[in-house]
């Protein structure tokens, strides 16, 4: 059986992230997603399982002593992680498994995972970001600077990445994403018993 | 101004190479083809400067001595190769460029271009390719079990490729090559002008 591939995707805040992936799974119903372990509270509508699995601090922390994250941060007292052995299983199932992180968790992921493919998701410039983050009216004037501020940090590790796809076009983005998966499951180390089989190995 | 990608195509003699790539040039015109420098004497049909320039072998080996070919080999007295200037000029333009060469040409040409794609087309299995080759019915018996040898030989050095490709239908094969090469559009090496247009650096 050949592996499955982990990919990373992050984007800033007002990237359009979360509505490109959401498509992706639309047209990609094979694909797995990495569901994080969190300790905040759940929130009203959220359901264990779905987007997170929820526990405790003390559960979280000897997941961590026993290293079965990863990635992980801790933000407001609140633990974030991404457990390994759903992704690990999905690869040696021969499953693509989507993980969903910030650059900080991405970067972690990479030293533990080296054949990982990561992917960054870019608005087409800071003034479509902003209106982005305006819109959301919820925000106040101070809140969406800071969000502005912090999605310049993350643009500017982009470099950090294997691919980039800007968000111009929620369709074609979508596209750019899928020829990013499609086209990394024709890679030579995916495909070395199909050439063995192929040449009667 | 971003540069544009060496994409380096093989595949053993019935493999659909030809057909694959005649497909994937009417989809993506923007495509660059690169032109092989050869001495062999002109066949009736064909034009200068199509899909070779014929020249001499003299002429040939000036150009060698001068570093001018990124690959080349000699066959029955005749020399072929692959111009460097053309594919050189295509990349510093931005422009995607295709060579189609066998597995030796590919290798040389790989210690010349580190950064270029390489993408190995494959038969369903060797019984097909059996089957494709001795349709050709202007082959003796010999003459495709040579073939037939030969391309074993090339689909064992499938693996110093980075993408294969196996042609069962040919519309799938070009929709592959050419998620290929949409794909690559988005790596980080070919954006990173972008992503400092967009963080305004």
């Amino acid at each position: 059986m050949n592996k499955g591939r982990l990919f990373i995707i992050s984007g800033p805040s007002g990237s359009g992230k979360d509505t490109i992936l959401a498509e992706v799974f639309k047209k990609m119903p094979e694909l797995k997603f990495s569901i994080s372990t969190i300790t905040r509270p759940m929130r009203k509508g959220e359901i264990e399982g779905e987007k997170y699995h929820f526990t405790t601090n003390d559960i979280f922390e000897k997941m961590l002593e026993k290293g079965e994250l990863l990635e992980h941060n801790l933000f407001v007292g609140n633990y974030y992680g991404t457990p390994k052995a759903p992704v690990e299983n999905a690869i040696n199932n021969g499953d693509d498994i989507i993980v969903e992180v910030d650059v900080n968790g991405a970067a972690q992921i990479r030293e533990k995972v080296d054949d990982s493919v990561s992917v960054f998701i870019l608005p087409p410039s800071l003034e479509v970001l902003k209106e982005r983050l305006t819109k959301r009216d919820t925000d106040s004037v101070e809140a969406v600077k800071k969000r502005l501020e912090c999605a310049l940090c993350e643009i500017n590790r982009a470099d950090e990445y294997d691919y980039v796809v800007v968000n111009n076009e929620i369709p074609d983005a979508v596209n750019d994403v899928i020829s990013i998966i499609k086209s990394d499951r024709l890679r030579i180390d995916r495909n070395i018993k199909l050439i063995n089989e192929i040449s009667n190995k």
